[in-house]
């Protein structure tokens, strides 16, 4: 089942280089083993943003909920879900 | 290159029924057309809204705006457009 | 899986009685079936407008699409969708 | 009498996580109880969001006032209320 | 129990003042029986506005309800609800 | 001459207890004193916020302008002011 | 005593031009009017917009009230209003 | 030729009194200079808020920046510009 | 002087096509003899949207109302006007 | 291929003011290369604002997100961006 989510990322200006490094790796490897898995189909940079549009295929609620909230960058992140499903036009068998 | 898209359908209340069909299938028809092309790469709707979120892939900005307003139903329709870039996480070839 | 639903409604006013009166014997007996069933588990009115919060159980975002735009007043209603999930702390069993 | 209340929380990112982890300990049990006493009928979880929509049944709007007042993550949370009443489509007999 | 009532009044401009008159006439009518009743405790007009700000004590939710709803202005109305509570700095004993 | 005054309160989080329990004493006593002079003719608490509705009889906007900033919270308030008059359903003599 | 007034003007489409007409030059005759009496103290354009900014200068909120809605263009009008006083940098006496 | 210019200040609530005290003499003096020159043609309080309303008279939008950003209190400040020009109804004729 | 102006079109969906086709005409032409004139700099079609965003060059507030409000499209446009003046940083001698 | 590009510039306001100086020394610097390249075709000051209304031509979305989060002053700026393209009524051969 798929979500549209946008992520918006604030990091506080004064946290250490380093932390900001660690945390920013550990969200790659997260974000590439869920893409790997199918759950995060789609991941796609706001031109001019720290900010993220992405489609997820995630069981139900609880599971997008815990996808997400396990993000390394989840505290420091706005993020807004919108429910999506089948469009009666799309061609694409896998857009489910 | 990439676009998101969101269209939320607006069709006036006393427009005549035969005449939303008509558009409605010429729109479904040009849509088709267009993900055929890969120009419309994903099209799902938004649950509970007539209203959908699309992916686009134009040449260009001229590009965009010549396929959104050739678009049978874009007189009643709000759209917002946020432009992409491929994201540094992305595992995904063809997501740029 | 359980969304939170609040649906708005505005009938224009120029509509005649007894098609109003038809559209909401037919919203009501709808709403009803719903409940029966466990589909739309809560409905409450929101004090001093014509609108309703709801709680509703489907399958996935298509059945909650499916449900939601057969709505005999859906044509007049503003709807916003908040898909949600089982709290930590909720005691009861049966909120999931 | 039943209130739609939307709280979603806000801790300082610079909280000691003892302070933190005690804070949310009370919290719950706070909740819970209220749950036991059928003040708190209904918590979920907003997926994707440290935000909680919840159905309280309190006496009058000064009791609500203070169950929320009372609650140990209260400083930290945007509060929203919105009063409910029975709707005359509900066939459920305690949704009032 | 108190609630704060903002009322927006938008008459259709094509309305016949005939019509306009009367339904303002039974506005009237029914606004001085409620205030003479202690439910309307206060309405104030808010200087510049075809609006008021009202002060209601109603029983409940339900009564509030049933109140506003009533309202010969209320298809032509735009209504906000802030349930009230007893201040602990009031001086004054009937303003709970 | 009477304004209706929502004031939302927003204390530092870091603020000494000493010092906002000293404020809040100040802060009751200023509104007491006030409204005994019936310049602050009512104060309600906002359900579920740390905020109020208030009426005040000022003889002039400057009057109103030298009351609010003489508050001891007034540094952490966010104050909206809606100036009000007679309204012609008005029973009560006094509301003007 | 002052207020700061903005009105934007939305006359509806269909109106015959001569009723606009007549309106306009009976709103200008007004405005015209009370400029004289010193009660509408300044009127601005706001540049690109049909939207004025004024000043106006009344007894008391219940003298605007009666000022602004015996505007001819009234019922074409969104009205926003500021309570004003004297700012103690100000050097012009009659600014108060 | 004129300008509205509303300025809301939000000075930090741990600068020193000290230094807010020089900053407000500062910009009282330079406000004031302007004043006589006939710049700065009118300044009014905001009842109940740190915020002005004023009018400034400049050469170009050019002047205008020059003016603004050079306010002692200009990096505290929310600054809203409105280009005005002459009302076809006013009376006044200095207001151009 | 510069400013950005913005402006959206909205053309009521009942208007005779032949009314449009006329309308349109004579703004581009208009647009067209401003521009060649120098006071219409730059104008730039916003992808997707019936809307523009415009540099014009006029002599003062006034002028640009006055072109503005000439403008045949007028009376459906929404307009948002930002006043411009020359960025310190800025390497056109032209962009002032 | 252009886009307008709104920035508005937030610096905090306890930065060292040789810190603040050498950032705003490198961002001109950087400005001005990319102004001679023809990248950045226009900047200009928003009368009144630490802002500036740009625009930008880039080869595509990619491009215009790597100009702009090179910017030295992006981490303390809100960026808008809305993609353009070439205007029917357009006669300057270069604005495109």
């Amino acid at each position: 089942m798929l979500y549209q989510v946008e992520m918006t990322v604030n990091i506080p200006q004064d946290m250490e280089e380093d932390t900001v490094a660690g945390i920013k790796a550990r969200e790659k490897a997260y974000s590439q083993d869920l893409q790997r898995q199918g759950i995060w189909r789609h991941i796609w940079r706001v031109a001019g943003s720290y900010a993220n549009v992405s489609i997820l295929d995630c069981r139900d609620n609880a599971h997008l909920h815990e996808v997400l909230t396990a993000l390394p960058l989840y505290p420091y992140m706005d993020i807004s879900v919108t429910p999506l499903c089948r469009h009666p036009s799309s061609v694409r068998e896998g857009d489910l």
